[in-house]
């Protein structure tokens, strides 16, 4: 028993393993990084008037470009996930073990909270926007909407991206950044459409602003599991639906 | 010749077909919930202005990326039609049988309603913005320019994503995406650049709003039409004109 | 000699001859459609403003998105000239004769004013935009600006769509869009950027407009001979510099 | 060792080596007119108020756009570096001896110098945009910020472009320009998002200036360096780190 659970230990801290957790650092890094930015450099251009159609096309564009990159840079050595999402509906599909899952995600966190300490520091005096839902809108209205639109993502990152589907070959990766930018000029004024808990937790982590915080990871997560689910059992439900003897990872 | 229709119907709702409408109604939803709520989101965030140029740029890109995206996730399954117009144009190409057709049909206007329901609901009070042609423009003028537009569309599915025809490889389903967002951009101003029913029957029924509908049913299937004819009898020769002894679903 | 010419003639109208023009036909006329019809349906928005920089946006990511499907779908076919200096500069190249590139000018020009002509009647008075280099410029300075461009323009299309050059596989068409669309957000306020003299002739024709109309045809046509020779002789000098023996058509 | 030396000089100006530095000169010139171009087209369109988000989208699109089509057009031919970081990066991982980097800056110097030109005299009267940092940012912060999405360039190119690791075939110049674009609409009000100092030189030449100008040669060449460690040592441990011995070109 003991020793099961010290090579399961093992394998979190592998080589391969602990460049996968620097792999989902980076990535998430820069995804964050673009997101977070782009509404600033965006704000800074359009100082007069409050908002203004062509910020959402700036950042919604952004955004989707950004996690094209950061899928295809990080896919042939952790998966690509940059998103605390995706991992979790790896895991309960099973591709991943629970305690790999975990490091994951704190590297993905963590990587979002550095991209946003970056910006704060470099910009002077520039405040991070965070995620929050329309004044109009109630919490559980913009849960729902995360969570049909995390859906869309984590299905097709399933179908574009995930290793055990090849043949759809390299335009993977820019597939999901399209259907993440299509999402955030969906719901950009509504939710801001994260779609990703890494990607609202820096900004709030670093503004210690947490209003809404719940709906942008009740959300995403729930998404994330309809999606493990309708992929496996009904959408291609010829391939094992949990094959957690042999996790990838 | 009852256990001929017998034989139909089950092949109506075999698993695959049944699987088949499922991805139809997903990907449908996906692709209207963008188009619609991307006029949405821009609509927000410009009160003061009645329209802009940046609002078409987000919707147009928005309905390109979210068309790439969930043809690319529904092509494996259900052919990723996500538009009665090109489910018509293959039924008289041969590829698809009547009754398959009509319950990909009643998918994707499900869909687009679900896709709007969510929004009205979600959204607190917005209205939902519906297909409709400029104020100086008539119904025939809107007929013909929808029925141009979805021609190149449809043409472009055969071209790129009907199985037939490998080789284009899967940049496919993009270059259908990008057709679609050019299309938008082209005649935003003046149809709303619909070319799909069902983008079109979605907002209309939530809205009871029905104004000028017929163009957007009109247009498109005789666009539709039109491609399947010109694709297989002139461009491609070749390749067997009706193959409907041996339809692919 | 008769009978070369004859049989020269022959090949001119053979049936895959004929598809080509209907595919250039085609193509030209979806990329002018998009082109002119952004260009509507932008001004349509900001009736209240001179110009905005969303409108070069709309314009310039339309063109692209358009020129890739235009592209993709005749590439088959035809080659996927779409343009009457691409189509000149591999007539330099040796890859199609001087009677056959007469009459894919004459489907694109043809092409190009149809599209015109159907927004026209269409849009109910709008009126056509035609390509104009800005008030400050020189003609001569047009006719460069366009040079340089559609030498780049022509480049990339013997890279990514000639098809003796394989292995870059079915990106090319795409690749080629971009150029194109960088190349109006570039010189959109300076010359409109055509590099096509069809998308200039047909707004030119149709408006009875023809000021600095020898500048969209002077620039685009040095540029494609320069880039034919480019290509040929100094980035590829191993490859056969002039296979006129053997056109491809 | 005089010899070594001789032959060293003979593989700097090989024919092969010539047409590279042709390619170099051509791409980056290409990619730095656009990038100006864009800038000044958009300025030109909204002359009455200072800046709009807009013409960030408007120039993020376009470099995104140009530098995807830059590096593919002369990735066979040269690597497609179109960045003199790119180039110090892959010195200092052993692609390319230092005498052909050198001659690799100039040609990527000279063509940007010559867009620059170009611009100014075709133009009439437009004035050439430096890359410059904003008013409230240190040139430290700009440096870190260059540096930081330098390092997301060239760690992007090293996975998508370097010839060593195929596989992701051919959108891998996509992806790249896909990087840019979202770091311009990042920082672009920050640092204008260069990461390039050919893209910077240029300007500052053709103007005469300079003013903070370091921040544009420091930071890319920093972050290109660091892209050269992290890719070669840690993300991908067990290829070569250094294989001097035998340069690529």
């Amino acid at each position: 028993m003991a020793s099961t659970a010290r090579s399961q230990l093992q394998l979190c801290f592998s080589p391969s393993a602990l460049r996968s957790y620097l792999a989902e650092f980076i990535s998430t890094f820069f995804f964050v990084f673009v997101a977070v930015g782009s509404s600033i450099s965006a704000r800074m251009l359009t100082p007069d008037v409050t908002s203004d159609a062509s910020s959402l096309v700036a950042t919604a564009v952004a955004q989707g470009f950004a996690l094209s990159g950061a899928i295809y840079i990080a896919v042939d050595v952790s998966g690509g996930h940059v998103n605390p999402a995706v991992t979790f509906s790896l895991v309960l599909a099973g591709h991943l073990t629970a305690p790999v899952a975990m490091l994951y995600w704190a590297s993905q966190l963590l990587g979002s909270t550095f991209a946003c300490l970056l910006l704060r520091f470099t910009s002077a005096g520039q405040a991070i926007p965070t995620s929050r839902i329309a004044t109009e809108m109630t919490g559980f209205g913009g849960t729902i909407l995360e969570s049909v639109m995390t859906f869309a993502l984590v299905y097709t990152v399933y179908v574009a991206v995930v290793p055990r589907h090849p043949g759809h070959g390299n335009c993977g990766s820019l597939t999901v950044g399209l259907v993440a930018g299509a999402c955030v000029m969906a719901a950009g004024s509504l939710t801001g459409a994260s779609m990703n808990p890494a990607r609202s937790f820096g900004p709030a982590l670093v503004t210690g602003d947490f209003k809404n915080h719940a709906v942008y990871w009740i959300g995403p997560l729930m998404g994330a599991a309809l999606a493990a689910v309708f992929h496996q059992s009904i959408a291609h439900p010829n391939r094992p639906s949990s094959p957690s003897q042999e996790p990838t990872v």
